[in-house]
């Protein structure tokens, strides 16, 4: 039985001949730190060799109980800038990066599903044509998908895709592939880049419904062009995130 | 008199011999455009040589009628991406960047107030002082701000700085200068990196009266901490965000 001091002055009990083993314990102990405050949301954790330290345990098997919690979402770490308590269970850097949530959800290891509710052919309406360089009335795929995580859906996501640039995706699979994917990988498109912009909307009707919140919650709304190598606009969407359950994270540097 | 045919097939007449110089013709133009939604929210303009082309003006001309829609707040052009209608008057790219508001506004000509509510030395609540690595019960300035621009207030901001890393900082006037600009400049401290998060949030209390929305209006809500060249946390803020008179906006690039 060792027992140690923590940075923040309290004792910790690790015991080495428990049935459970060492890193069990310790990814208890951080989640107790959390669950009860103690390590707020955003709080950066002490780097792994002075944390390994504190707790009188080998770096190996600090890491294992981080990757525990990691998976959990209650720890998120970035690379070269450290380790951190989530705010929630989701936290996708897409207003940092033109990732979609599909690649950060896999890339944190957070399963997920998509419903398609909708997938069809239709007129583009005329601000929507003008945004995809379309003539009034050209057809674009309508998409309509709701993602949900184990905490329930956590995003409404409506995308209007070129056809033309994309023949036959009115028949792709769109719940179990990804949309940038498809493009990219069937169509053989370049996605380049993308304009996001978020603001925060009143759920009503259809999405408040699908994403089980009453009419008035309030949601983190997303709006996005997303342009291919040679500037050709590819995609329109709009989001809506219950962001109780997923928040947009960025890591950003001053210069 | 000229009369030339537009890319979406309208005619555009423009009067060389009229008392209105060509750019505020040219800009008017386009402000018709914008407004009547022919242009909407997002939509990327065509390369200055081919809508100059198009219109039969010089490049120069257009760009003058391009600033004037520019420092109206109906265009905002980005470096190397092009020239794109707003969603709405301001556009900071805060999730993209580790700027401060005052400093978006100020790279985009957008003229703003702030007012100073609370500047005060405070002991650190003690989630707070986990996250600025502090004491509990250590001192930090708590500093409430409301900033406005000519629409209305669009941001109330919380900040809590650490004042042992910033003497005198309750003293300094905070009205006028940026807080990054006050930290980097006249305390010498080197902000390397920042950590944003955001989520919707429903208006409450003070923050709703300052912002002048009522209880429940969905406010955009961003948390930050910032961290020094040596890792250090300097300062924690929410901001509250109207988001109907300021969207983040990221410009972001795949790979």
């Amino acid at each position: 039985m060792s027992e140690r001091e923590l940075p923040d002055g309290t004792t910790e009990r690790l015991d080495r001949d428990a049935p459970a083993p060492l890193h069990a314990q310790v990814s208890e102990q951080i989640r107790t730190r959390i669950v009860s405050g103690d390590w707020p949301p955003h709080y950066r954790l002490r780097s792994e060799p002075e944390l390994a330290a504190d707790l009188g345990i080998s770096r190996g098997t600090l890491r294992r109980a981080l990757a525990t919690l990691i998976r959990d979402g209650l720890l998120v770490q970035v690379r070269g800038r450290g380790t951190f308590v989530t705010s929630t269970a989701i936290e996708p850097s897409i207003a940092q990066k033109l990732n979609t949530l599909s690649e950060d959800f896999a890339r944190q290891g957070v399963s997920y599903t998509t419903e398609v509710l909708s997938q069809r052919v239709i007129a583009a309406p005329p601000p929507l044509a003008t945004l995809l360089d379309l003539d009034p009335g050209q057809s674009v795929l309508h998409l309509e998908r709701l993602r949900s995580t184990t905490t329930g859906p956590v995003a409404w996501l409506v995308n209007y895709v070129r056809t033309d640039l994309a023949p036959g995706l009115d028949r792709a699979d769109l719940a179990d592939r990804s949309l940038f994917g498809l493009l990219e990988n069937d169509h053989g498109l370049k996605i380049t880049t993308g304009r996001r912009t978020f603001s925060a909307t009143a759920a009503t009707g259809r999405v408040a419904d699908a994403l089980g919140v009453p009419e008035g919650f309030p949601l983190l709304y997303l709006e996005q062009i997303t342009y291919l190598y040679d500037g050709r606009a590819i995609e329109y969407s709009d989001v809506w995130i219950h962001s109780e359950r997923m928040r947009v994270t960025s890591l950003l540097s001053r210069r």
